[in-house]
Order: structure tokens, then C-alpha cells, then sequence
């Protein structure tokens, strides 16, 4: 295999270095993975329209995360169990995403403890997923428990009495913000505004939940509508190539999270393989946006038609 | 080949167990079998989209049926000649529908007579097909027919002149429900209606007689829609997995029916086979409810927009 | 190989006994032979709506052409040199059309005669496709030309500045009555129809042609809509199976022609090849009317929505 | 490989010839190809509807590129480093287009000068492709520039600064006509008639830039629309065939452009190999004029309906 050069070249190099059951678990989407394939996939049914002869000898790639200015709108996603791609594990992807001062999302089922992975990457962005247990007082306690054996204690433990009350308890015991994940349609993006949260991740769990939910950039406009810039909103689930950034970006989100790419980068060399995902993101968006000839995230947020679906063509003559 | 995991994993280890002739009777669809894929294919093109934040602590995966309740929305499907299968034959599917408390539904052309499944599942939901034969007499005498040869049988004596007013008279020598299975329309659901059945089997009968006519997940809207309610309505074809149960519980119909994959489950272990099928089918049921946020049957026919067409995404910009 | 026992398996017999040449020039479409795939695909656009409950003990399949009675609406398209395929030749062909009733078109480019043909099927339905010549002479002495050679023949002397008012004169020199091929718009039909042509066969010429026209079965409903009854229409193109003739046969069709499907029974086994293709054809058109619960060509015509296409499904909910 | 008889046989040709380097740069499209693929596919996805019994003895395939006539409405588009697919270089390919009468655009990347093609090929059209550099003094003075080495040095200086206000400027400085290339929006083609371009081509750089954005011929008629007459327009991307000329040409395009074929000749047989291409698409072009029906392009451009998307049909009945 030669050096990989696209993010999509890492996922070989991830399969031959991870063990069999790792790779199985990471690249595995519910039942008959219609949804896992559709993610990717959703993203190529969508036409770019680009502005030519805009000077855009200057480009200014940086986008907002509730508040804080990311160099470029790309964060890695919360992904399980780490250290089964790579030893570094979580305390290596957090670095990477540090030194390129984007922004680390902790699963609620790391191998790492928030307390070490704190400590490992100061003053970098950073979000943390939790899963709401059936106890609230563990919910509160989850900062202090160690990540070993997490995976079961969760499945036992989580809460499926979950409501949409509990969210206003959740801000009620913390100052910090709270964003809601696994958000696919308006509908529950309008209850997420009702219920002020300060931010929706557009997400179908990486399609690992429930087979045959929409495709996550075939949610975002709908969502994007419904919220109407009362939350940020951010999106995962498909994202593999810079266009694939722009488009999500083009279309309202803040920013997009990546989960298995990161862990493919990862599995081929720790924290450098996670920078170079997502370096590679970063300098294929900064092009994608001068080849659209769009200077800003602003610009490509109010700018219009810059991405149609494909059922725009071919126009009726 | 390792252990079945969901239905459709049955279908390899029946093809292996089975006599080539039973296989190929029983996985044929007519001429060209368009139909026969696109009965799968058609729950493929209709999207999920999920209430988030419903407690779903308590979920209640009951419907009924013409009046009976059942604890999951499936049934078996009459298909012929059971013990081609296995030699345990319609018994050993009965049996399993009955130890799960569904509902086992018999084919005119059984290789067991009614009285001994009767016998063999005292108190439980079983539905007699009925070809209605050119002499009425011997459509009434049927209940007394020995399944061996019945399929020459029924071929030679079912009666092309069948009619509507047909359904009449069969009310009027029984107090039995009759229910009208293999609609696919619109119209011939309205006519059943008009004529005082108890219920509609959106049904295409498996596939297997003209090619060419729709999936009955693709029919059943229209059809839901003509009977306002007025009867029961059911369906078979192409249901696989506890989504595609979901889709068309959602989408109007009280229960679904399936029969190949329970014929591929007879082959695998008989009774304890099909008792597998079902129970992988109720447990992916139950399990959807949960991810979409529906409490029960009545919440899944009742929220708006649950299940969509493809055709819904991408939504124009 | 086994018997064959529908249409299409008689296209492998045939790639066997046939020469290469003569596979290669039968078998061929125009340029990268997109409408020839389209021409057998766009049939499966479409969706049969059936009407059960309807006597179908009494079935009448036939069809009138012209003013003449046909058995059942499936004739013999025009195809060249039918001598490369069987030494029988057109006789051969013709004879089986023949001895089922149904009718003859003969090739400009025959490897026969027409008073052998003539000779050989007397008082059965015969038409004679006519190139029309650069010299009106030569077109109006065409029944004398003897077929050998005759497509070099054809190649310098057919007569590319042929006109609309070249059928007024063909009407002026014949009682016969002059029927319309390769019309395939909306436009065309309308114009045929002003110039008093008797029918109009819906036809790409095989695919043979221009590639990248619609598919026959796709054009006919707007010609039919044109035409408004003023003439008889016909098809020819992609008709495989009984389905194929009765989609066509609804949707306005007096009768389908076959072309490919007679050569290969040609080749397969002469005369008894022929009859053994068209025999297959009208089997399951009548199967397939009793299946859609109709009892003549007249009710297929005139049911409402018999045949729909594909993009009629999903329904939007 | 048997002698090439249509413009995709050179493809393969070509592949054997040239070195790996020089096929990987000539065939490769940007990112995952999709635009790549979607040039050419995209062409498919319209259909033609001929006009029967016109007098088509007589066809008349000339059009006119700003001004000028030429016999046949395909020329040679701008592709870098020639000599890379035959030692002849852009000088055999510039004899070839001269020969027939047909247009050659030089590439700013090319290995053979702008004297030295002019000399080889008077008096025939030629176009030359401009970068537009950092240096305004070094754009006027690119006519005396080595064709040598060229590549590094576009890439170092070509002005990512560029602006609307830079075509005034051309304008200013030079009497030649100044047409825009990668033109693929109805709003660019506005501002470029806004500023007095003489021409657009549309064109996506032959899908080597900036991948998702549409083919260049689904972009074609809301280009046309916009420009409603103002300029010429003209198109690259995906022509291989007649009835891809013709269907472009149709659309509203005064002449095509074709590259990749012209490398694939190029390689196969220097000057002979590029006259070959073109040939064959003039003929194809000719011949599927005849078949349509239509003795002119002017006839092609005013005809109602002579090509329409696929989403034309089916018709709903």
C-alpha cells in the first residue's frame, strides 16, 4: 500500500493493522447498514455551483463553535474504546485535534479518563458525550468514573426513561452547554430549541442505531430551517472528503465531527495519523472553498444555490 | 456457516438442507421475478424518522387482530406443503406461532389436515386460505379434505369464475371473519370493503403469480387510505427484518405476515427454527419502537410523518 | 442447455447455432446500444394494477389489425435475411405466423420472395415493409425484385429526401392500405394521422438506428394520446414475455410486433422454433389477463389504471 | 486490438502506447471522479425525438465560431504537454484540426510555442488558453513565453486574485476576442455577459478541479438561457459520440470542444490518430443529423422539444 494521500486511504492501512474484532466494531452499522452506506453516500447527491473570479488570494477557513473561533470547521467526533486502534488512544486523538487547535469530542465509553485527557491537551476545545443513566446522581458522578469496562456498565445503566424534562435538569445542575446529539429531523430540532440547548449534532449514531433513518447531510437543511440560527447546529456521519466539509458547512452547519476516519488515522500511526486526517481535511476545504470562489464561512453560508441536491439537473429544457 | 443472527440468515441454511425441488419451489418468484425483489427492495425506500427523548422504559409491542389481541404484529403466512421443509410440517410452524401466542394461518394446499393442527394448538389465532373450487359444495366441504395430493387437487378445481358476489355467499354460510387476501389496489380494497370483509391481506402472493404488479409496502398506503379504517388490514411480502415489521405497522396495517423466512426457519430446526424467526422479528420490533421513540402500536400509527418515501430527501434547498 | 420454456431462453440456443456473423448482426444496436437495453428495460417501468374478483373463465385474447381479427395481438416484426438464421428462411417464419393465426411482416431486405411467401401461406395476414426508392419507379416494382442482394441493393438506392407528401403519393398508387413504421413522438403520429396513413407501428427500428431514443413502450402513450383513436397503432421493441404485450396491449396498443425473439426461434428449431416463441407469448398474455381479471382486449383498454408507471410508487404518505 | 471505429476505441489504444505517467495524468479526474464519470454518463440522460420524412439528401453540418465557419461544429480543446502522448505534440494536433477546417485551443501549458504552431498551421482558427498570472506585465507578454517547463511556472504565478473587473482589463489590452472557459452556472454566465465576454465555454476543466460540481451538459441550458444570445456558447466535457455533438448543439451550443479524445488520437497515431477522431465525430454528427431529421444546425437550435431529459418519461398515463 502507498502512503495514503486522501482520507479514504487510511481505512486499508486501519484494516490491516487493526485486529479482526476492532475493525469489525468500528466499521460496523446497524442491521443491514443501508443507513452506513447512505452517509457517504448522500453527500455525492449533491451538485456544487461555484462564483468564479472572486480574488480569494486571501481565505479565511475559521469557523464558531458555541462561541469559540476553530481555525477550521472539522472536530473529531466521540468514537468508543480508543486504545483498540492505537495505545496512544484517546490521549493521542485529543492531541492531534489540540495541535491543530480544532476541537476533541470524549465518548461516554472511553478507555481514557477526562481527568488524564485534560490534563494531556490544556486550553484545547473540548466536548464531552454523555449517556444519561438511570441513576441522575451517577450522571453528575460520570466525571470521576474510570473508563476501563465502561461499555457495560452503560448498556446496563442508561436510562431509556430518558425526557425531553431531563435536558432542562441536565442544565439545571451545570453551567456548561449542552448540545444534543442524534438529532435527524426538525421536528426534534425544534423541541432541542424549545428546550434551550446551545447546540444539535445532526447525527444518526454513525448509523449504528437504527438502520434505514436518513442520511445525516439529507437531514441538515430541514434542521438547519427548523432551528433558524436560535442553536448552532453540527453534523457527523459520512464525511470523508473536503468537499463533503463544504457542502455540510454551505448548507448551515457550524462545524462536522469525524469519527471513524479519525480512528482509521489512528490505527496507522497514533497522533500523527490523526493529523494528518485531519489535515487533509483542513487543506482540501480551504481549496474546495477558493475553487468556489468563496472567501469566508460567512460567504458560503449566505451565499445562494452553491450546493443544490442533483435532482436540480438536468433542468427541463 | 455460523449461527443465525438475524432472518435472513436462515435463507443459506435452508437452501443447503433443503432438496434442490423444495428450494427452488419455494424461493421462485413468476416469470422474471421483478416483483419478488422489489417486495424486499420497496422497505428499503421508505425512511425512518425518530422521536428522541420518549421515555420508552415500558413498550407495549401488542396489536390485534379482526378483534383478538397478539403480542407482536407478525403472523405466519399460509405456504404450501410444509413438510417439504421439514417433516415436522404445518405442526411444528403452528406450534411456534402458538408458543409465541401468534397467529398461524394455513394454506389450502397443506400437507396436514385442519383438524390435526387444530388438535396439536388448542386456543390459538389460526387463519384457513381458501381457494373457493367450482363447486361450492366442495368449498364448503374443505375443513374435511386430507392435505396429501390437495395441490392437483386445487389446480384442477379452483374456479376462474370467481366473483365478488362470490364473497357474499361465503358470508352467508359462515359466521367465521373472512378476510381478502392478495388486494394490491386502491379500488379492490374499496370493493372488499363494500362488500363487508373483515379484513385485507395487502398481499402479492409472495410474488409468485404476475410479475410486474407493485410491492405490497409500495401498495399498502393506498390501500390503508381506501379503507378508512373500515376493516382490518394486513400484509405480507418481503418483510425481513423488525424495521420493515415497524414500517408497515406505521404505515397502517395491524400485522404483517411472513412465510418464506419461515419456511427457511423450518428447514434450519423446525419448530425451534421457526420460534427463532419469529422471535428475532418481535425482539427487532421491539427494539425499533424504542429507537423511534414509540410507546405502542397505536403511537406508531398515530404520529405524523414517522415513515417517509425516499423521495422526501434530498429536500430542495 | 435446457428446453426452453420462455422467450428469452431461446436467445442462448440461438447465440449457439448461429454463426458469429449472423449473432453479430442480428443481436447488434445502434452505436453504444443504450435504447437497445432500454427498449427491454423500460417495460419494467411499469406497474400492473390487477382487478381480482372478476369471472375469468371466459378469455378472448384477439385483437383486430386493420379491420382483420387476430387470435391474439402478437405478430411477426420485419427482420432481414432470414436464411442467415435457419435455411427455412422468411417461409419458414411466415408459416408459423401462419398456422397460429397470427400475421407476417416481410422484410425490404428478404432473402424471399414475396410471391414465394405468398405461395407458401396462402389467405393468412401478410404485410410487406417498403423502403421507399430514390426512383418511384423502382419502388412501385419492388413485389417483382428478387431477394438475394437486395440489401446492397438498398443501401445505394433508398432515397434520403423522402417526404411527408411521398406517403400521399404511395396512397395514390395502392388500394393497400399504407401503415407508418419508426414513429416515435407525440409530433410524428399527429402528422401521420393528417396524412391518412392506416396505422402506425411505435418503433425504433430495433434500436438499430439512432441511439439514444426513448424506449418504445415509453413513447407510446403520447402517441396513442395523439393519434385519438384516428388510426390503429402498434408496437414493436423489447416485448419479451406476456406481461410485456399486455403493458403495450393497455396502454393503447392493437398489437406488438417481434423481431429478435422470431430469429432466435428461427434458429432454434425453423418453423416449429417460431410457432413454439409465439405460442409462448399468447400462453401468457391470456395467463396474465385472467391474473389482471380481464376478459378481452377491450376491458384492458378501457380499465382505469391497469397499468401505471413505476414512478406512480412510493405514494407520498 | 482490432483498428478503432469509434472515438472510446482509442481510449484502450492509448493506455497501451503512452507511459504510465503520462495516462495517469491525461485520463485522472479531481478527488473521486465523480464529475469525471458524470460528463460523459450525463449525456445519456437525454433523450432524442427525430422528425421523420424530412428531405435530408441535403445537410448542411457547418456552424459558426465567433464569426467564423467552420464545417462541422467540433474543435480541439486546450489540453497540457502534448508531446507527453506522441513526439509530433500540439503541432499534429494543430494540423489535424487545420486539415479538416476545424478550430485548435492551445493549452498556456503547452510544449510546443505559440510561433511555432502558428507557423506549422496558417491561416486556420486557433484559439490560445490564458492563465491569467500575477503579473499583469507577464499575462501580455505570455505569446513569447517556452512552452518548455511551463507547468511549474503557472502553477507558481497564476493569480489567485483574480477578478471580474481582470476581463476589462484583457479586454483593454487586446482587439481578440475574449471567451470565458469553466463556465457551469446560469449566474456566472450572466456576469460574463455583463462584462463583455465574446464567448463562454462551458466547462467544468474536464472534471479535473473541483469534483461535485454538474456535467457540463446539465449545465448547458440554464446557461443558454441566461446568455439568451448575447455571446456564443460553447462546451467541453464527455463528448465521444454524434449524438453527443448533436445533443450539445441542440442545447444550444455553437460548436464542442473535445481533449482527452484528442490525446487518446494524439497517442495512437499523431497527426493521423487526431484527424481520425475528428472524422469520426463529424461523420456521426452527420449521420444522427440525417436521422433526426434536420438539414441544419439552425434547424437543430429551433426545433421544439428535439431533446428532452429522461425525466420526460414515462409520461404519467
Amino acid at each position: 500500500m502507498s502512503q495514503p494521500i486522501c482520507v479514504n486511504d487510511f481505512e486499508a492501512w486501519a484494516k490491516n493493522k487493526l485486529t479482526k474484532n476492532a475493525w469489525d466494531y468500528y466499521c460496523g452499522g446497524a442491521t443491514e447498514e443501508q443507513t452506513l452506506q447512505d452517509n457517504c453516500a448522500a453527500f455525492k447527491r449533491y451538485r456544487l455551483r461555484p462564483y468564479v473570479l472572486n480574488d480569494v488570494s486571501q481565505v479565511d477557513t475559521s469557523s464558531s463553535v458555541l462561541g469559540d473561533t476553530i481555525p477550521f470547521p472539522v472536530c473529531i467526533a466521540s468514537t468508543a474504546l480508543n486504545k483498540l486502534a492505537h495505545e496512544g488512544g484517546e490521549i493521542a486523538s485529543a492531541k492531534a485535534a489540540s495541535s491543530l487547535g480544532s476541537g476533541f469530542m470524549q465518548s461516554t465509553v472511553s478507555t481514557t479518563s477526562i481527568e488524564d485527557i485534560a490534563e494531556a491537551t490544556p486550553g484545547s476545545l473540548k466536548w464531552m458525550q454523555l449517556y444519561i443513566f438511570k441513576s441522575q446522581k451517577m450522571s453528575k458522578g460520570i466525571q470521576g468514573v474510570d473508563g476501563s469496562g465502561i461499555k457495560d456498565f452503560a448498556t446496563k445503566y442508561i436510562d431509556p426513561a430518558l425526557q425531553w424534562k431531563d435536558i432542562l435538569w441536565l442544565k439545571s445542575i451545570s453551567k456548561l452547554p449542552v448540545v444534543l446529539k442524534e438529532i435527524i429531523t426538525a421536528e426534534m430540532a425544534q423541541k432541542a430549541v424549545e428546550h434551550k440547548v446551545d447546540g444539535i449534532v445532526v447525527s444518526n449514531h454513525g448509523a449504528r442505531q437504527l438502520d434505514g433513518v436518513p442520511a445525516t447531510i439529507d437531514a441538515l437543511p430541514e434542521i438547519v430551517k427548523a432551528v433558524n440560527g436560535k442553536c448552532d447546529v453540527f453534523l457527523d456521519g459520512g464525511v470523508r472528503t473536503g468537499t463533503d466539509v463544504l457542502k455540510a458547512v454551505a448548507m448551515g452547519a457550524k462545524a462536522v465531527f469525524v469519527g471513524r476516519p479519525v480512528l482509521w488515522g489512528l490505527a496507522y500511526d497514533g497522533e500523527n495519523g490523526v493529523k494528518s486526517v485531519l489535515s487533509i481535511l483542513r487543506d482540501e476545504f480551504r481549496m474546495s472553498m477558493q475553487l468556489m470562489g468563496c472567501r469566508s464561512v460567512k460567504g458560503l453560508q449566505e451565499g445562494k444555490n452553491l450546493v443544490v441536491p442533483q435532482t436540480f439537473y438536468p433542468s427541463n429544457l
